[in-house]
């Protein structure tokens, strides 16, 4: 096959994670090796960049920035939650994309994110092919939510839940000091997929973790867990410490954040309600309850940002998964999101990257299986615990300078409109 | 002088901090090294466990976990709130602790802890002296509040800082990743002393800080907080991050958690506000005012638990102090606090150990002064930085084991009644 010259345009869309710059440095350090691709554009807020002709020169940065954007937490692009409508209900966006990739020969599109992202590449993959540009879009997956099918599991995910472990732990030693009655109610973020919650249970195996772990996977009773949490206080003299999903839901798929705050909440541009509090809810509920000290803590935005606890794994796939991106298209690849593939084989844990659909990535959710959900709703089995223990492995977080982190400083200079 | 012959009793008391236990590790290993010191006893939950004859025989433990103690966060032996009531008060506490003294022998006596905690020490010293009981006693600080008095800085506050100012900074990368207007609120402990909240500005001195630092030490005004907010988001392109202390309060006195919820606090066995939630409070009356998205994040229990984050500088300087209580004990000084001294003669930040009267520690609090807090009471200046920087300094963690840290397993065998 002919190789396809002209520029590339890389973007980062979504909440951010620990990794995603990984994965920048992984796409630009290979795209700059490359000499069918002629410049290398980082847009400036993701698709958003783009259409408004916002983009910067990834040519002109220095290499040694570059390569500590490994270590630099969040989107240094910037990022965006910006929907691109149905082709058949708006085309605006469409033909704006196509004049700006003619303008400056874009010919190669790499966007960073989860569903939504990847339901952005599919529409400008169809569009593009539509029009007759020719265009490889490839997504590079990345998620805290560890939600997006059809990979083994997502970058991001690892960090994310090294974050959520290793701080269960410190927490249980912190929430045990008095000998008093104490419930600890952690709330962790996952709107419908628990994967991120289930990695309280890594601090379990350790010895030091939550006495009870609910995901939204399983409906949630608020009845059940005010058993649960007696239960546990009776035998552990009268401690408890829960670790909750912000997006866990009774029955009828309504919000125990909702339930118990008895209004509705604001919601952003894709639609998904604007959860938390659910933590606190519980807390103020466990305080009328059981009449003791109760404690919610939020692992907020540290959870997907504490680049200082960062998975060695995780940054270093992150960065693969970015570069094979590039080494796809450019071989020919377009339409599909890499994907990372365990490899067992040789009894210890290795990773390979491959491709799949990006279509097929848009649309589905990868949730906890089932039956990894144990003690009647509470606790996650060894099955999670083999599955994310080798992500979260090895250290590697951005040099120190005056004791705090050298992030990466970028020149972004702007591409002339 | 002659050696006085004797056990030794340690107790820690109080909120944990990141590095409590290596003040403990310095007590414990010292002591057993001490020929005159006949059993080192780790007391369950402080002052509590002398009362209640709960303690541990620490020549029974591994050195190995003793020494691990300096990377475990929290308080390994248990801690308490319990304040002794003034002996002409209620002078039962007083009778049964010398009872206890007596039957084991306890001739040295090491607290671990904040004012209260040298409050205890103080009336225990005392009692003991009237009643003829020989017997040293000796303060070791321990505050993530930074706020004792007489001593350069406090052990615990060094970690806590460097949680504080590395944690702003990855959230400021991340509070900056959408191109749409955004306040961030958060919420930093400290209830009269804004020390921790204050470590904020590190890393605006990293270029990566708040926008705006409130701390106790200044009367908070709501509507001049508008006006500060209104004014960094027209500069910054609508975007604000802040940072607040959970104890400010307005010009009466009165906490602004208060101000803003309406309504009074549940309170501690101290008589402190168990405070919390100014930050949300903030963040909502934004919403209302700004009309924009806001967030609050809250530190909560990480940032004084967070010890995968701990000062080098600050762990060697708690061991160092609980180290030296033994020594200066057994050369027979009594009724004292350790202190750090800073010593800047060689031009470079070291750190001498002294003592000064534990009566004193007791009943002072140390404010950040008045002329460090700059730009009409938002922001810390460069002495601040110059004081609080050598104290974040290097990293030191514990072992890693299946990617997770290695805490200190003790075995707490206790000691026969």
């Amino acid at each position: 096959m002919e190789k396809l010259v002209g520029a590339c345009m890389f973007g980062q869309s979504g909440g951010p994670t620990s990794v995603i710059n990984s994965s920048a440095a992984g796409v630009f350090t290979e795209a700059l090796k490359q000499d069918c691709i002629t410049k290398v554009y980082g847009a400036a807020h993701g698709i958003r960049g783009v259409l408004n002709e916002e983009f910067y020169d990834i040519g002109e940065e220095d290499m040694k920035e570059l390569m500590l954007l490994k270590n630099t937490p969040s989107s240094a692009l910037g990022s965006v939650r910006y929907k691109l409508k149905p082709e058949k209900v708006d085309d605006t966006d469409y033909k704006r994309l196509l004049e700006v990739f003619k303008k400056y020969n874009i010919r190669y599109f790499f966007y960073n994110g989860g569903n939504d992202s990847m339901d952005t590449c599919n529409k400008v993959s169809k569009f593009m092919k539509k029009s007759g540009w020719e265009c490889r879009v490839i997504g590079v997956p990345k998620t805290i939510d560890n939600d997006l099918f059809g990979t083994d599991h997502c970058p991001g995910y690892g960090s994310a839940a090294k974050y959520v472990a290793t701080t269960m732990m410190e927490l249980k030693l912190d929430a045990n000091v008095y000998d008093t009655p104490m419930i600890t109610i952690v709330e962790i973020m996952g709107r419908h997929a628990g994967w991120l919650t289930a990695a309280a249970s890594l601090a379990n195996y350790k010895g030091l973790g939550a006495d009870l772990i609910y995901l939204p996977e399983k409906p949630f009773s608020v009845d059940k867990f005010k058993n649960d949490v007696k239960n546990v206080m009776e035998k552990n003299g009268g401690k408890c410490m829960v670790a909750v999903s912000e997006g866990i839901s009774d029955e009828n798929g309504k919000l125990i954040a909702e339930v118990l705050a008895g209004d509705s909440l604001a919601r952003d541009s894709f639609g998904h309600a604007q959860l938390g509090g659910v933590g606190a809810a519980l807390a103020n509920m466990c305080k009328a309850e059981f009449g003791c000290k109760t404690r919610a803590v939020e692992f907020s935005l540290m959870q997907r940002c504490g680049a200082h606890l960062a998975s060695k794994t995780d940054v270093e796939e992150a960065f693969k998964a970015g570069a094979a991106a590039v080494k796809y298209a450019v071989k020919g690849t377009t339409d599909k999101m890499v994907i990372l593939k365990r490899d067992m084989s040789s009894g210890k844990y290795k990773c390979k990257v491959g491709v799949m659909s990006v279509a097929k990535a848009a649309n589905a959710e990868k949730k906890v299986p089932d039956s990894w959900i144990i003690n009647d709703g509470t606790m996650l089995s060894q099955e999670y615990i083999d599955y994310a223990l080798p992500l979260i492995q090895g250290d590697c977080k951005a040099p120190l300078e005056d004791g705090l982190p050298r992030f990466a400083k970028l020149k972004k200079v702007p591409v002339k409109k």
